[in-house]
């Protein structure tokens, strides 16, 4: 026998969570729509080269590739010429969104206007260990401005995330905001060398993980002095305002020309955010994994779940990879995948998504007025209903169990008295209640009921 | 410098093909939907076992596999054990919709209900020489009906996919049909022994590429006995109605039970579509090239397309291929890009799918007034309109220049006086015409207008 489930890390989508993914990305869509953001979509599979060494070890190891097709290959390991996988693959699955999209701004440069804003929502792939809320293949929901270093983009991509977590019913979500240059004048007043500055942001990455005492272990181990980190790190629990939080920093940057280009650009998309109404955290201890970024960098949580919700950032070397000049970006992601698994766990889904397949359901009496049955049911639909037709002659009996089965809400049942009479019975399937209705006034009492 | 364009047979959608995509595949889920089927989605990857020999030769040629990683296989790489494809992979990419329902239907029988009507719109990946019109990443839209052989599924889906390119503005298409068994009848009458029917259905496929004098010779290269097939292949470019081909074929079939039974099912296939308000013209000559129908064949077609716009049938085999016992199922398939390429040949897209990415865009005064302009999108967005905000302070041509690019209708203006007197300048883009309205009642009299 065949194994029947999915591959490992993969899902089926049965009806209920299509309707639920559904909901949520729609959600996502209509806000960014809003804010003039405009979809894209790249296909999954790309060139190798485009994707290789763009995502360091881990992603060359986690990527997809594909095999090559074709009697050459076959030939050649027959005659055992092939040594490594270089001769096997030349395509590979899509990893994430960046790449795709900093090929296309490359590739549709005179087709896209100066300022081009984006959003993507389509699935990656990456063969990572599966585990709890980790899958592989997996929905990636971006959005990205792309063409100028205005801080206008930081702070309307916050104000659009903001407004969908708000939209979906969050209402105790944290929006965290640091600044990649804020890190760097830290280390550069404590004297980090700068070829140490990447290896010591991601001892800092781990704060959450392993406390500041063990930053600092983890610090002195590679030998990179703590200085100023430690009171950096002082920053983690300690719950200051905005302005408390700045004001420290520009005590402890005052020396410092990148750092204070940071505490700038802090204050001035803390100003836009309040002029959207975005209450933001400076959280001076946030370092994200992703080594890229290179101005603001925002996260988004919530208490019950470790990691975040959502996050991105300014990243002004990346998007022009493939191209002669830098192009400057600021990219926030939502983790469509997160979300459902805290929306599913809090019962967050609104009741308006649909359970059933349809609103009504119509019963068949026998083959000979099997038309009879299809001609009510078509009725029902040009007045806006959705109508499952049972779809043969049965014991009413076995219809009720199927109707219940889907979950559907009225029955209609047109036998013998009521093809007669020009009537439709009306089953409500909740309170088992059955009433009479004229045939022509059925489907707009359906639809009031309803 | 890296190629940027897609892989060979791959396409990028920029935001106007995605809107127009997104349009017909949202007519398609609505009209779907109307008739009780629901949403399902399974994952891109599948394990190669479950699609291996599911798609004869051409599908073990054209499917993409994904290559195994790890050290193991790097080291038999190395070592030259690896002698054939099957060490290489044991994981591939979704061929079609079919086969994946067939593996869902056996994994979630207890999840399901007893009829398991479900459409899926989802990509599927073949490795086929690229064509015009032909890629190598495209959508399928298929609904299928599950768990009975009763024809009212035949019906619905013909009433479905006839309404849905209604909508679509298709006003000249033809649904054509036949019955598997009323070949069978044909060819039983005509002597060809039962071995030989799938190799005569493949020479009658081909009537409309080498004509009825190519079928004959075909038929008679491969020793098949023409019989009656002369008379069926006759039926083509016949205009005859639904009840004269239906007479002919009762003629031509009297001493076939097979093919009695084929024109029953026709027959009754016709009472119901009558019933549904739709028209169908019996095609006797329609065979379909895939070999698992059993019932009902059907395909809709169009002048200026050589091919089939949509198409489907009963296949009561197939789904059971994972369980023990064989499952009824009845399917109907719409070719997405091909409609997709007609409707652009044909201009047919309505004029409300939007070509830009917002109803108005905000103008920068100066970086001081940066936050006054959020604030005025914010206002606008807030009154259900999409609005882009210019990202930066700017010479107002230069703004006008992206307002342009962005083809945007209007731009609301907020410079030195309108600020000083509580106003903004709304200039048409189209007119070019320009207007003082109060900051009050700007939004909404941009919906008014819009």
């Amino acid at each position: 026998m065949t194994n029947t489930n999915p591959a490992r890390g993969m899902r089926d989508f049965l009806p209920t969570d299509v309707r639920r993914r559904d909901y949520v990305i729609g959600v996502i869509k209509e806000v960014y729509e809003k804010y003039g953001y405009e979809p894209l979509e790249t296909p999954s599979i790309e060139n190798l080269a485009t994707l290789t060494n763009k995502y360091g070890d881990e992603g060359n190891q986690l990527m997809y590739k594909i095999l090559k097709r074709g009697e050459k290959l076959l030939q050649e390991l027959a005659e055992g010429t092939v040594k490594d996988e270089d001769h096997l693959s030349d395509l590979a699955l899509r990893y994430d969104l960046t790449v795709p999209l900093a090929r296309v701004v490359a590739n549709y440069r005179n087709d896209l206007p100066r300022f081009f804003k984006r959003y993507q929502i389509q699935p990656v792939w990456r063969a990572d260990r599966p585990a709890k809320g980790r899958y592989r293949e997996f929905y990636q929901c971006d959005v990205d401005a792309i063409g100028s270093n205005s801080l206008t983009y930081e702070a309307e991509q916050l104000a659009a995330g903001s407004e969908i977590l708000k939209r979906l019913g969050f209402d105790d979500f944290r929006i965290c905001i640091n600044h990649r240059k804020v890190l760097s004048g830290v280390l550069e007043v404590s004297g980090v060398d700068n070829a140490d500055h990447s290896s010591a942001l991601v001892a800092i990455d781990k704060l959450d993980k392993i406390g500041i005492e063990g930053v600092i272990e983890e610090l002195e181990n590679r030998d990179i002095p703590v200085g100023k980190i430690k009171s950096l790190l002082e920053f983690a629990g300690k719950d200051l305002s905005a302005e408390e939080t700045i004001k420290k920093l520009e005590g402890m940057l005052a020396v410092s020309e990148v750092g204070g280009n940071g505490i700038e650009d802090l204050c001035e998309i803390l100003r836009l955010s309040t002029a959207n109404g975005v209450e933001l955290k400076i959280d001076p201890t946030l370092a994200r994994g992703l080594s890229y970024y290179t101005g603001a960098i925002f996260e988004v949580r919530v208490p019950d779940l470790a990691g975040s919700l959502a996050g991105g950032g300014r990243y002004d070397d990346l998007i022009g990879m493939f191209g002669k000049e830098d192009i400057p970006a600021c990219g926030f992601s939502i983790g469509l995948e997160r979300i459902l698994v805290v929306m599913e766990e809090r019962g967050m889904f609104p009741e308006d998504i649909p359970t059933s397949p349809a609103d009504v359901m119509v019963t068949v009496w026998d083959a000979e007025t099997l038309d009879e049955s299809l001609i009510l049911a078509s009725e029902m639909r040009k007045a806006g209903l959705k109508v499952v037709l049972y779809p043969q002659a049965d014991k009413l009996g076995k219809q009720f169990k199927y109707a219940d089965q889907i979950g559907v809400a009225k029955v209609c049942i047109l036998g013998e008295s009521e093809l007669a009479e020009g009537t439709v019975s009306v089953k409500d399937m909740v309170s088992g209640e059955q009433k009479t209705v004229d045939r022509g006034e059925v489907a707009s009492q359906l639809r009031i009921d309803g």
